[in-house]
């Protein structure tokens, strides 16, 4: 059983998440409302979403896996004006999952999932914490792709710093901590990320908040909520080595 | 004598609804208004075109056929504001047509027609009518496209269905005949179509009304009307084998 | 000691107008405002433009050159909202140009400009001058471009004429003196130029009124303010030979 009736905002913001680091999800259905974890194709980046049966306007679901391919569902999506409401459903008999928006109906094979395997989401000690608004970051984001693919994300007592550099050019965003809604460090932290990753991760957080876990050589953590506070998106992103 | 005024818009409409079967079309003149009949180079659709006198703020017009490159009118038509007036006249001594937005003249001389024939309009027995808004036909064709590049066009007793249908994947347009605006049909009809042929017409008729005329394996009328109700297009477009 | 603020606008259309002739380009810094004068690498086109000190909100220069990649800056303004100001300074010590948006901060090297010399602005007699609308001639422009890769200004007694041939068709704006904000002319004038070097320079132009001086078969004269009356651009751009 798999029959819901959800805003089509609430799906693109899922869709979007997910769809920046894999193309295909094996989505975990169950009474509660939808999981999904995932890890990208080169093993740098991480997901784990969730979507609460309350961020749909109706919701009835087994427990089960259901593979999709999210540029089909981001393509549908197109069509869906603000105001109208997407139905899904999965016919168990036909193996199909079924779509509605409007008038129109799009029905599709679920996909094999037999070899998506579920990762473990490692448990990591990150001693600083950052909130800030996922806007002002990505300000910051777009300077610092000018000059670099990597940046220096450091959190000190003082506040946040984000560095890039290319050759002579250097982009450095600093927030002091009054600029932060939140701010926890006790020990100055720095690690190293891939900049496209990262850009990608911010830029689904916008408009809202965004939270950050870092420590130094650490993986980093992003944290958001979609759907109101129905919906909840983290992210996990490895480090790169300073002398790469 | 060719020597006429027109609001952008409608030569607009009139340009586009031409320009998605043929880049050169040969318009015939007379003192009624414009007609212009021609057939895409792969011979699948034709289209009949009228756009009356009264379309015109300013209409004088002999009986001639004038050879237009429909690209060079589209381009010039984008520098004219919605508020702007174009005139248009054709200067035989100089063998130019000569068309003014504001300040700006253009000339550019006819193309030779003498090629170009006048296709005759079949006249085809369409058991089955329907009237429906052009938009929501789009929204269907678009989720169409996504799937295939053949659509199914159905009319039953109960209404209306649009069928594409690629893979695994089917994309399915109902609307039940209370959706529609018109409504005959007393035997199922059903015919498959190239789905790029359909897009672009139904695209021309945007944002109004649109009727259609089906039959079983036949051919398929669209029409529309332009310019208020002072111009009016019809194409016709060929069925394809259902074994394709 | 270099250390200004200025709104992004002021410097957008800075960097625009030098940025259609050259990528680099070696700013004369003084505590008047800042001078460039550039050539283009084909020495077709040159540029002399001033920007007054109290264009900027804040100026504090002593007499230097400092050399700009202008695609840099051009990158790092987009990010600076219409609201926001622009700080910029030169740390000597570092040998660094720094300039900050907000909290963004990007430090780049000044370019070497030991090969970059300041041209000398020619005198040249240009009997005609005419005064018109930039977004007037611009359309006339777009209209021309679709026709030719050269346009021929005229200036007579009764207006200003441009005119682009291209094989058989001909676009023509013609603008009679009623029409000219200004329009000095004893005798007739006759030039042909560049049409991709006119139409950037009078786009850099809009949506303000343009300055022309023109002679026949000599150089034009293009001249606009920017920054209200506290920035000028004057633009030379050299006559090509009629049989080319």
């Amino acid at each position: 059983m798999f029959d819901i009736k959800i805003k089509p905002d609430a799906l693109r913001r899922m869709a979007g998440a997910v769809s920046i680091l894999v193309d295909e999800a094996n989505f975990h259905l169950g009474p509660a409302g939808i999981v999904l974890r995932a890890v990208d194709p080169a093993h740098v980046a991480m997901i784990d979403l969730n979507l609460n049966a309350k961020a749909f306007e109706k919701y009835e679901a087994d427990d089960r896996y259901l593979g999709i391919d999210l540029g089909k569902i981001s393509g549908f999506l197109r069509l869906a004006g603000p105001d109208s409401t997407i139905a899904a459903r999965y016919d168990k008999n036909a193996h199909r999952l079924i779509i509605n928006i409007g008038n129109i109906e799009r029905r599709m094979a679920p996909l094999d999932t037999s070899t998506m395997t579920e990762p473990r989401i490692p448990s990591v000690e990150l001693p600083a914490k950052v909130v800030l608004s996922g806007d002002e970051l990505d300000q910051g984001i777009k300077a610092a792709e000018a000059v670099s693919d990597r940046v220096a994300l450091t959190v000190d007592p003082q506040g946040f710093e984000m560095i890039a550099e290319g050759g002579t050019d250097v982009v450095n965003l600093r927030l002091p901590k009054d600029l932060l809604t939140d701010h926890q460090c006790s020990d100055t932290v720095r690690s190293l990320y891939s900049l496209p990753y990262f850009a990608n991760m911010i830029r689904q957080a916008k408009p809202g908040q965004v939270t950050m876990h870092l420590g130094t050589d650490c993986p980093l953590r992003v944290e958001f909520d979609i759907a109101g506070n129905d919906g909840h998106v983290m992210y996990m992103l490895a480090p790169r080595i300073e002398s790469e």
